[in-house]
């Protein structure tokens, strides 16, 4: 262990899967490090890995153990992946949470959902402000992404300057917010950058990255060939997109409508830091019965079918009113995630049966990505001449890759997952130490471990079906009546005898613990294994399989 | 209801979705008709929808009901989701199965890995060879497909010929087994065709699909150029696939070793019925050892990223004494099927964690659909000018762009989902009834219904966990001791309180049947709704959920 200072860079989340981002940086000597964090982010639970999670996050618990040590958490940008978890984890880190205006709203909105102070969060202009966090200075760098405001983190050390790019794309003309200014990259260059901390998303991404104003026709056009109603969906916090799609369908003599809690959460917050001042007017979904459908356009949330939000609803059976009729057109302006295809493509069935003209990405056509491809990358690489570049936000194979693409142009590289400490030298980063990173769950009012069983046993039961045996004895360790099966989850009939299940593994437990010796029956132990044993071997033969199994003993006493 | 003769087909599985094909055509007067079906297979469970479920098959209930009419089940091809049921769903339904002789091989295993007469499966010939079913005559015309001796069957009825396509593609030089024959075709339509029943799959595919032969050259080259061992992985039941990278490898000097049981079984049935008599020699993977990277090739199983089969296995931590390096090359020839997204990144990720390089389909170069896209779609409409189309093997949204595209081109159709029995006239198809459909489940030794209420159990306790409530009363109805609680699947720490959920919610049930009144305590519905009620209300508050409950009462009597 070394005395000296030293400036380190660590990914408890967001390195090595695309995700729940959660970056730290510290300076000092390595037993006491001062720290600021970027993003606290989210990732959603799916059914395979983690049925009944609320949220996930990256497991804080390096940094919530010297919490006292925490100098400041910088926000990049309002996705969830990088906001979503403010409001659950800060009260373990109780620093003082930076953000520019409309991702700060959204940040006060998470202090809210989670009954924290919304006043934590402050608000902080654009680069060359810079915010002093212990040894560091932060400032704001506009980039571009597909939502408001991104910025990358210019950060300054004792040991030199560090740029964490966040998400971002080099789109010039985003249609909302500023552009990104390749000028504004070399002036903030040009004094040397000890290391770019770079968004990896579309490494394999071939081609230069378009931008968002490409769009603007392709959709106009649509709008206006249409012969039905236009219903359109995309990421909600794509408020460039919201802008072309609701301009568009004005320019085509729409009345708009905007469907979903998410969409209007971030379009009255764009408005309110200013961001939208063109916004057309909308119209309540509720007053909307009266506009014929070729001069209607919905704004639905639920791009990705989530079967709650808008789009799903609008498909199944309507929605505040309005419905689907053949001859309307439906257009996904997005892109699917992947593990979501199922989702979607179940809407577009049921869109289909109804006759309705789906549209989806087309190779582009409605759709660009909010990430830099590879050619992208290699400019930035270029302008910014770092003396070490460490690839972020992408699966292990999105930073190998940009690794060696840094190293092609003689630019040391590290691919550094979760938990490796990289010491950010002159001479290039270097991985120096390892911390224990992990998942943190967020459900109801609790958070815990994803490691601490209790998801290992919602699969298991899930997998398995569950039996639960419960047995009294009397004071004697004699059984006090039958052993008594329920069974949930499990195919229950045997020969077409109802419940056979239970009855059949009753009279078998009872038989094998009227028959087991009174040792035996006297230790709760011994009647646990001795019950789970036998339950396990006649399912088996009975059904084919081995459930969960709960045994619950009572013992009687006088 | 009419007392006439009429020829109908009706979809069990299949139509509406992707996967579990199984068709039934019916000929006679309604009330008394006799059938015969055609594929009997299977679709896969997932964690969403259907966990703990070993595999996925229509209902048959319809014609099980009535199996004394089953005439004959005609097998088109050897993959899962055409051949996968049929040895677990023949018990009921008994009627003799014909296939041609690879397929017939695969069936064969069904039947006995079920525990059922392989000998039930009759082998036949290639058209013009044709079995006579009741009133019908079938025989199997070949298509290409990615398997081998896929079929499309000819169906002569007493209303005219009917061409059931199976899954097909225009392949001309499908390396293994015959080509697609567009002159036998047109011979086989001169008379006129009643109905063409045809596979959708590629509706949405602008292009004319490629030949598998156009692999041939970019597969050899991949051999020759990579300097480590190359793995590649592709479906096991593409077995003209299997013969090309393994030929490849051959001519780039490299030894050629399988691994997965699914290949293996494959690779054998194709030689035993004389298919594959130009597979190059494999060596035995405990025997590889001694041989040089570079003159190494592995044909794994698992192209789909299933977790236990070889690809996975060898990306984790190597397979029967075989590991990759840095520098070894990974081919996936193959598609990764909606849903599977995730799955597959897994292994890439663990492959690019190795260095691996990773070569994936790359706009189909070194992968080909088994389907036919919209142009040969459209081109077999025009040699067959069948008097009606009916489109099947697709989700809603293909049967309604392949209805579309045989009425542009004046061919009646009908968009017939699952149940919808459809008659086949001179004018054209009709939908005349609807019959009810479903999904059977097959788990174990037995198999149930979709709709039995038993995946839904499981997908509650997966999403909110379980609390069980054991409760003994003296026979008097007083509590003999305390409520007891056992919970699964849920966090049980209460401010940092070990298990304090189980401890506070039986406090809170104890004290609530102390209280209660006499007459709820002696009545089990009541005190289960009792106990019910506080679970709820208490875990809402302490933990922010609502479990699943089960409650188990005892009433000791002396």
């Amino acid at each position: 262990m070394t005395k000296d200072n030293s400036l380190v860079f660590v990914a408890l989340g967001g390195a090595g899967e695309i995700g729940m981002n959660m970056y730290l940086y510290g300076y000092g000597p390595q037993s006491n490090r001062r720290w600021i964090m970027v993003d606290v982010g989210v990732t959603f639970p799916d059914m395979d890995g983690s049925p009944g999670v609320d949220l996930i996050a990256a497991d804080p618990e390096f940094i919530e153990a010297q919490a006292d040590k925490l100098d400041g958490i910088f926000i990049t940008h309002a996705h969830e992946d990088h906001v979503g978890a403010i409001g659950r984890l800060w009260p373990s880190l109780k620093a003082p949470i930076y953000a520019r205006a409309f991702t700060a709203e959204i940040a006060r909105l998470k202090m809210q959902d989670a009954g924290e102070d919304p006043d934590k969060i402050i608000t902080v202009d654009v680069w060359p402000a810079q915010v002093e966090a212990g040894p560091f200075k932060v400032g704001f760098m506009p980039v571009s992404h597909s939502v408001p405001e991104t910025s990358g983190l210019v950060i300054d050390t004792p040991k030199g300057r560090v740029i964490h790019t966040g998400d971002w794309k080099a789109d010039p003309t985003p249609q909302v917010g500023e552009p990104y200014d390749e000028a504004l990259l070399a002036e903030i260059s040009k004094d040397g950058v000890l290391a770019l901390v770079c968004d990896s998303t579309n490494v394999f991404s071939p081609n230069p990255g378009r931008s968002e104003a490409d769009l603007v026709e392709p959709i106009t056009q649509l709008m206006k060939d249409a012969t039905g109603m236009v219903v359109a969906t995309t990421f909600a916090s794509n408020v460039a997109r919201l802008r072309t799609l609701a301009i568009a369908a004005k320019d085509a003599n729409r009345t708009i409508v905007v469907l979903g809690r998410a969409m209007h959460r971030m379009i009255a917050t764009a408005r309110k830091v200013g961001l939208l001042t063109d916004f057309p007017d909308t119209l309540d979904a509720r007053d909307a019965g009266d506009v014929p459908a070729e001069n209607l356009f919905i704004l639905a949330s639920g791009s990705q079918g989530e079967r709650r939000a808008a789009s799903a609803q609008l498909a199944r059976s309507g929605h505040s009113g309005l419905s689907l009729r053949a001859g309307d057109t439906f257009l996904f302006s997005s892109k699917t995630i992947p593990g979501n295809e199922v989702a979607v493509g179940y809407i577009q069935n049921q869109l289909a049966r109804q006759g309705v003209t789906i549209i989806d990405d087309e190779g582009g056509k409605y759709h660009v990505s909010g990430h830099a491809n590879r050619p992208d990358l290699e400019r930035m690489h270029e302008i910014v001449k770092p003396k070490g570049l460490i690839p972020m936000h992408g699966e292990y194979r999105h930073l190998a890759e940009h690794a060696r693409l840094a190293e092609a142009r003689q630019i040391p590289s590290v691919v550094a997952d979760n938990g490796a400490v990289v010491e950010l030298t002159a001479e290039g980063p270097k991985i120096v130490e390892h911390i224990e990173t992990g998942r943190r769950y967020i459900e109801g009012n609790q958070t815990f471990g994803a490691l601490d069983g209790i998801v290992r046993d919602r699969l298991r039961m899930a997998m398995r079906g569950l039996v639960v045996a419960n047995i009294v004895f009397d004071e004697n360790g004699n059984l006090l009546g039958d052993a008594w099966i329920e069974v949930k989850g499990l195919f229950t009939d045997i020969d077409g005898v109802d419940d056979a299940l239970q009855r059949k593994l009753e009279d078998d437990v009872t038989k094998t613990l009227e028959k087991a010796k009174r040792r035996v029956r006297e230790d709760d132990e011994q009647v646990e294994k001795t019950v789970k044993a036998r339950i396990n071997t006649m399912a088996q033969r009975l059904i084919g399989k081995k459930p969960e199994i709960i045994v619950m003993i009572n013992r009687v006493e006088d």
